[in-house]
């Protein structure tokens, strides 16, 4: 357990919002959050083929905006709240900013894949999309 | 998109398992795999903080043996089944090689937290845990 060991990631995608800043987002896409393209890069193109409309995917993304020195914080920003470890929240500040969104495929266009509703921002990179096991399928 | 936009994910943990190889492991958690721990750094072992055995959580690994250069293949490697882009499945061979696991929480011993079902292998780098939202509630 000495050392870090580190990864990369590439960016396989970049989210196209209206949303433009964290400030104005909601905390999670069920909180009135818009739809929005998945502009993914050409060399992955390949790699979405099988993906169909009305389909649920779990979309993966980086927070770029995110603080990656938080270990503990007032869920949701309220202060009301106990601080706690951020393993035990979503918030986007965490020491790897990986964000997960269960949305729906509406649109797809060659590489590009309208989906909704996404409470991540313009910008942001699109890190992963995987297929919703039965497991996990949401309400 | 020119250029690729790259960041930088840190193991914030490892997997201690009894499977101890990829061709061994079962495909999905829920496939008879055995429990494991997640043996987390010292260092973000104040993130943990409100976590409590018996909830669910997202746990997110780094499948540190994957190809990262697949963007096609035959699901489940079942050569029957036509080739599929790589989003479409969860292959663990796929650019960001990201894997999500829906697992119990059975036991926090310090930053030591027992979690199953769990098909990752030991020595599988952790990456994020995260909890499960209500519309994410899997059966």
């Amino acid at each position: 357990m000495s050392g870090v060991t580190v990864y990369s990631v590439k960016a396989v995608g970049f989210v196209r919002s209206a949303l433009k800043s964290r400030r104005k987002a909601p905390k999670q896409g069920s909180e009135g959050a818009p739809d929005a393209w998945l502009q993914m890069r050409p060399s992955v193109a390949k790699g979405l083929e099988g993906i169909r409309v009305g389909e649920e995917i779990i979309l993966v993304t980086w927070f770029h905006q995110a603080r990656r020195d938080v270990l503990r914080l007032h869920p949701r920003g309220d202060k009301n709240v106990p601080l706690t470890g951020v393993f035990a929240t979503r918030s986007p500040d965490r020491p790897n900013p990986l964000g997960l969104h269960h949305v729906r495929v509406l649109e797809i266009a060659g590489n590009r894949l309208k989906i909704g509703p996404l409470e991540a921002i313009d910008g942001t990179p699109v890190v992963d999309i995987k297929p919703v096991l039965s497991g996990e399928a949401g309400s």
